[in-house]
């Protein structure tokens, strides 16, 4: 295993040497390319990824159209290519004491990639998900380790991927897909000399493993890993007086989508002691008694849902609204729960994210203990507030709280469904990431990939297209301090 | 200890959290008038650092003037207000087959900042210099460990920042000095809870140990170590042929200064063998000896550059080309030898830095064993390339290594002094620093201590200032993907 390793990871490294250097058009055409071939397998890659993953062929079509979508955004962005952030100061040679020099910067691709495969989002965060599409936007080589949930969907989006490497004419190892059961594969390939950073999305255990492994190397290189969250949601009072109905049919679909597998789930639910909340809790267990129950992704994620489920519930603290009686294979019964914020409290093992159809209602005694327990949340991805004008505007507090929490504030809407924008903030304070000052979702995804250098008194003609006096590429710079398209 | 850790650290978080909240103006107040109180130290300051640190009190009204300078840079940063990074995805409600929420994301601060003191900047890197002037910019409380060689110059900066603090009525608690010889309190602050993020400027050593430190928490966070670089320089023949005696001179002066107690000294020098290089390192050997020798920082410093000087030396590969013969308590003889290209590949214990005024001429068989050479080093802070418009031209592979190498490529100058300015660049890879895609001087050092949040659908008016519709701060921001000012 040693030996194909190394010779993956030299083909990696001599394919970002010449890739790193390829313009923004000649990426973006390689991009759209990726596009168009995933696209061309057609309903085969839908049915296959379907039978992998117990999930309907329709949510293919969803996640297929983000996933090329996401790569054609990449491919505009490096067009476009103010994303070098190009830094321009002048010279200014009868400065005293000293002369200034002339400086610029811009940011340049790091290296190869190491990228793991998402069992729950085989298209989005796998083979060509977000990590690979802002890698190789960024001028990275790619190195995926393929999922061993879903082998056969990401074979066939690894021939679609060849075939634009075909077409566009791009170093052949700019792309490698890596397949193994192995963990121990996993950790040879982050701990590589040659592995510039990796890209992770999955359980809290699984990131925090390969970014240790990432740290514990001669030279440490930077870990995306994407992790756990129970995205607490606030349910502030005068909104479950008006709209408990609406919230409850949301909440039950944001809670059972995907059979509970999103990274989003709204897994904690936040109230204070009233009739409303009350009422709330049954309209949301009503709701979620309409919904089917559906097989889960596989076999490890089944008997993590189920065991993480019956430790909860065995808490005598803890009482069970809703409990589906679903039986079968697979089968992944939605769950609501409620504890007094006394409870939640005392008991940090009920603050860890179950990753399934599940939420737990906090029942806070008053404002106070509400603001206690947000507080001392872990990190989070999202954080959700319910609230109508006036409750928004009569608990500022919480707001404030809330940005120290979380990557994403969501207001009156579920947190399930992440846009991918350029606005787009998908990664929190730990344990939801390794490293909060970046995003795996969305444009600015590419910039975990790149770190600037910076060229003093560089002859013109020497300088990349992006930081030349002209400005061909007719980027936005800092210049002197000002941002202008100018020459 | 912990007790009086752990206080400090409440007062540090309660601080973060009053301090993340105030307006760009107030916080360039703040900058700026510890640049003030700095300044009405007067003489006392520079006589102080000077006796602490064995460098002349002229060096200190330099580092002073540099340390204010970036104070008030960050202070127009800040009010300037782009530095956030705002970016607005408008809703869309009309979207299929889901609606456009509307997204938008700014930079917060992290948290408390722990930086700690360098023993060879007393005043631009340790208690007011640029780790804490960017973090404070930035929103975060800082607590500085103070370096124990020179207690009394970080005394009197603390003392003009506590001044600052109750003129400008911010938290008292926004910045805290902390003093100790141990490394074991080190250790402690990097690992207590409530630290969000670490500056250290100094030894591999060091920096990786409080590197290893944060990642080994519960809740890791981000470390930017900058540690040791010896910043090759590529000595291309034409120039050497029409320039050697200028570059000599100035490279004297570049391994000289501040006593080669520069992160950026140049310590190791490629060049092809030839009577062009033999007649550069004469002058250089001569314009060395012209320059006296001087006292150094401290015991530990001198201890190690002997230490190391005498393992490089005693190697018999290693010939030295000139050795002054100074004696005394901390002076450091200014060395400089010269060993076959050959021999630097076989022995890496060639390639690690020497603290100190010492240059290593390394004489490259041919083209290839230096690119050979130049693209096996380690990761460095600078890179610097002395060559002709002729030789640059003829040498282009040159400068595609030099990218990957360093974090900044100077041309025909030396790599001591760092602009502190909107492109600057002072980081590279591992090991010049723990993490490439930031750098701790400059404008951009800023971005070291803050995240990305970001709001969905939130009422206008509970959006902070940056991100309200009518952009009140004037700021630059992406919306819908243009970059502009406007509401």
């Amino acid at each position: 295993m040693i030996n194909e390793i190394n010779q993956i990871m030299d083909q990696a490294y001599d394919a970002f040497l010449s890739y790193q250097n390829i313009s923004g058009k000649d990426k973006k055409k390689f991009l759209c390319t990726i596009a168009d071939e995933i696209e061309a397998l057609g309903e085969e890659l839908l049915t296959t990824a379907s039978e992998e993953t117990n999930l309907p062929t329709a949510r293919f079509a969803g996640e297929r159209a983000r996933t090329c979508g996401q790569l054609r955004a990449f491919g505009d962005l490096v067009v476009e290519g103010s994303w070098v952030n190009a830094v321009i100061d002048k010279a200014s040679p009868d400065r005293k004491p000293m002369p200034k020099p002339d400086m610029r910067k811009m940011s340049i691709a790091l290296g190869p990639i190491l990228v793991f495969g998402a069992s729950n989002f085989p298209l989005a965060y796998s083979t060509a998900g977000g990590d690979t599409a802002s890698a190789l936007a960024a001028g990275c080589s790619v190195i995926v380790k393929g999922h061993p949930a879903h082998p056969k969907t990401s074979a066939l989006v690894t021939s679609a991927i060849k075939k634009a490497i075909a077409i566009c004419g791009v170093h052949p190892h700019v792309f490698q897909h890596v397949e193994g059961e192995s963990f121990e594969m996993g950790k040879i390939l982050t701990q590589h000399p040659l592995t510039a950073g990796v890209g992770f999305t999955g359980s809290l255990s699984g990131g925090r493993a390969i970014f240790d492994y990432a740290q514990q190397r001669a030279t440490p290189i930077p870990v995306f890993s994407e992790m756990g969250s129970t995205n607490p949601v606030i349910l502030l009072k005068d909104a479950l007086r008006h709209d408990a109905k609406e919230y409850a049919k949301a909440f039950a679909g944001s809670i059972t989508i995907g059979v509970g597998q999103f990274c989003t789930n709204p897994g904690i639910m936040l109230g204070i002691k009233s009739s409303a909340l009350n009422h709330f809790t049954s309209l949301l267990a009503l709701e979620l008694s309409l919904t089917p129950a559906y097989k889960m992704l596989h076999q490890g994620i089944h008997k993590n849902y189920t065991q993480a489920l019956s430790n909860v519930l065995y808490n005598h603290d803890v009482e069970t609204i809703y409990h589906a009686h679903a039986e079968g294979e697979l089968i992944a019964s939605p769950v609501l729960a409620r504890v007094t914020g006394d409870a939640f409290l005392k008991n940090v093992n009920l603050h860890h994210e179950i990753f399934g159809p599940f939420s737990l209602i906090v029942v806070c005694e008053n404002k106070d203990q509400l603001v206690e327990i947000y507080k001392n949340l872990k990190g989070q991805l999202t954080t959700t507030i319910i609230g109508t004008h006036h409750d928004l505007e009569t608990n500022q507090d919480i707001l404030n709280i809330a940005k120290n929490v979380a990557g994403r504030i969501v207001f009156n809407f579920v947190p399930t469904g992440v846009e991918v924008g350029n606005a787009t903030v998908h990664g929190g304070p730990y344990p939801a990431a390794t490293d909060a000052r970046f995003t795996s979702v969305g444009m600015d995804a590419i910039q975990r990939w790149v770190r600037p250098v910076c060229y003093q008194d560089c002859p013109d003609y020497l300088l990349p297209d992006e930081l030349k006096n002209i400005n061909p590429l007719g980027i936005l710079r800092k210049i002197d301090g000002k941002f202008t398209r100018d020459a």
